[in-house]
């Protein structure tokens, strides 16, 4: 029996999430299907981040165990030939059996993008949410000072948490944060495409689209960048701005502390 | 009567083609619709270019005749609220009742996207060409000077051109040429995103995409950049390379000579 790790792609826009959901299309399914066509025996993969239905990702990772012989980096050009355009395998290796891709540190990396401008421009309709108004970057940018560090972010998620729900921490530490834009001929006086860019040792349900929808609040004027330190305080929900939608969402990495790699 | 003119962007992927035909999914057909409802009266739309199925564009162009009252600007808001997503008009403004969108001197831009990289970016397959073999840049860029000018394109267009049948001249003058590189942490040891760029005063029927295939074929080695100028000359579509698929393709903008306005 070998365990192999999996690095995945996949643009979240035609599935309800990573999780296996009956009766609905998900990554994880589609996995599933796949590899188990390839190794001829039933194959479930265990993913690193359970990403939500329409939630982008550049790279999950994910292990399954598999008594076949196909060396270990094969099974990801095999399993591309399976899959839909929409899900693709990047890499594929051995590691221990009892790695876990949810129980090791890690750093993950999610993007949230924004298109500022009057008009959307049809090509990113997929990959960002729309937001239509005059935004202001410098505010943006101070507001998300405020989320650096480690803090307990519970007024920046959604109560359904299974973490919280089951009494876990709702503390995590943000170790880097920053927002950028790439301008577009279409955006005239807006910023064109905007991406926050959040790394940590952890989010919570729901949280990087909250501080997302919370910075648009910020952006247009509806809130003070300096607000962000008393709704962290509160840790009340309702304080924070709203959920932003899951299309704006990117898994950019996961990489682990264990190995050091970002595989 | 007025004469009102668009600037069009759209998602190709799931249309068949700008032009109306009978039974299937058009931008015009969609065009068509929208501005109908707007108005009040049955609209036909005259676009610049009859784009093929697949392809994109961030700035066509097109006109109607109107009786109704609407301020020129509002027909785009306007018929932003009826058209589907995956078209956009990013403006609306009055023009001469004689202009006609394909009966004046104008500079084209688009773009050919190839995405290099062992492994297709699932957010990219929409718009562009995955191109998994190691390119040569150099080659290609070198290749590419030799488009430059005017040119009898006979050889880098289909011979089911309109245009050519009808016995139109298969002279085109590309004024500009460029390939560049946006790289992406996936693609490894190949260039990621590889946007060619080309200005012209028109192009022949799949004269584009013949071009970016033909590149391609210089990109892996199976041509010497050298060749182009004996494949311009030769007038044979069969000594060219192949037509590279639509979904790679923008139509990045049209501005007209006669105004000197990029609209």
């Amino acid at each position: 029996m070998r365990r192999i790790r999996l690095k995945i792609a996949y643009d979240g826009t035609d599935f309800y999430g990573f999780q296996k959901l009956p009766g609905r299309r998900t990554v994880e399914e589609e996995l599933n299907r796949a590899l188990s066509e390839i190794c001829r025996e039933s194959i479930t993969v265990i993913g690193a981040s359970r990403t939500d239905s329409g939630v982008h990702a550049l790279g999950n990772i994910a292990v399954f165990d598999t008594e076949s012989t196909i060396p270990e980096d094969r099974f990801c050009l095999a399993a591309n030939t399976k899959l839909p355009e929409d899900i693709r395998l990047l890499s594929s290796e051995s590691c221990e059996l009892s790695w876990h891709p949810r129980r090791q540190e890690c750093i993950k990396t999610y993007e949230y993008h924004i298109y500022n401008s009057r008009i959307m421009d049809p090509l990113k309709r997929r990959y960002s949410l729309h937001c239509p108004y005059r935004l202001d970057k410098d505010a943006m940018s101070s507001a998300l000072e405020f989320f650096i560090g480690s803090h307990d972010f519970t007024a920046f998620s959604n109560p359904a948490s299974q973490v919280l729900m089951r009494g876990g921490s709702p503390v995590r530490r943000i170790s880097d944060a920053e927002l950028y834009c790439e301008g577009s001929e279409l955006a005239e006086d807006r910023h064109g495409e905007m991406i926050l860019k959040l790394r940590g040792n952890g989010f919570l349900y729901h949280m990087v689209r909250i501080i997302a929808g919370t910075l648009i609040e910020v952006g247009t004027g509806a809130r003070r960048p300096e607000s962000i330190k008393d709704i962290l305080i509160s840790g009340d929900r309702r304080k924070a701005g709203m959920t932003a939608p899951a299309c704006g969402l990117w898994l950019r990495s996961i990489v682990y502390e264990t190995d050091g790699m970002d595989i």
